[in-house]
């Protein structure tokens, strides 16, 4: 019934195999990406790099430097700086000193940002759970297992 | 032994299980990502971007415009000008009248782009088999069912 040429796993050389796998990782990810990119915008007047900047500093309550974010997030520094100006501004993330460092600033949210970012991370829990939900217990550990596997490979490579 | 608390995954609701595998995806991808930028930077003396528009180009044997282009691989249209301009320069690619549209230009690539790009793919192809060694053939399979499974998801969500 279909006439579209599909590789076969079975005859293919397994080199091909993980340039597919490694293909579908890549695009199913930024499927989901652009999908909570989307959701963001529509459902919470959001963005990703927003939500990104937040929930990286919800898990660190002590404070982060610009530096630090930056490197975490992999964006560059002066896109990150833009995002807290703005985040500071209204009011969901402070500047304080380092207490280890006088001359750098740690940003860290405040009691408003906190409540703003639970109330999305909850959301966004919600979305991720949706968008997951055609696989069950045993096919998130399967996956779960392979990509600690290849972590753990790609660790031993620095 | 291990003293640091560790989810368990039997016990915790499937909505973190599910956000968990997400956070797991996202950050295999990248990894991986960032060691083909490593490799082709040391090992090819070559960029990722760089990389990426030319293996574009290879499945598009009749061109591209600059803007299909940079909505393909998700980089800004000045970027994508950047890259072709300095490919075009060393003689990879090359700009054509579009056939259908005179106002437009196609980028495709030359027969030295067509052949450095081969040999880079062979490359490639070669680092993502080693990376992905740890995964043999019934790995690959469950775990492109199951990214299927979501690809198939997301299109239902357009």
């Amino acid at each position: 019934m279909n006439s579209e040429k599909q590789p076969d796993p079975a005859s293919e050389p397994i080199s091909k195999s993980r340039l597919r796998l490694w293909l579908s990782l890549l695009k199913t990810s930024s499927m989901i990406e652009d999908e909570i990119r989307r959701r963001l915008r529509s459902e919470l007047d959001w963005t990703l790099p927003r939500f990104d900047v937040m929930s990286t500093l919800s898990r660190r309550p002590e404070g982060l430097k610009m530096s630090e974010i930056s490197k975490m997030l992999r964006v560059s520094n002066g896109n990150i700086t833009g995002i807290v100006d703005r985040l500071t501004h209204e009011g969901l993330v402070l500047r304080i000193a380092s207490p280890s460092d006088r001359r750098a600033n740690l940003v860290r949210l405040t009691p408003k940002g906190e409540q703003v970012f639970a109330e999305h991370a909850t959301t966004h829990e919600a979305w991720i759970d949706e968008i997951l939900s055609g696989l069950n217990a045993n096919d998130i550990e399967g996956m779960m297992s392979r990509l600690d596997h290849l972590a753990k490979f790609l660790e031993s490579q620095d």
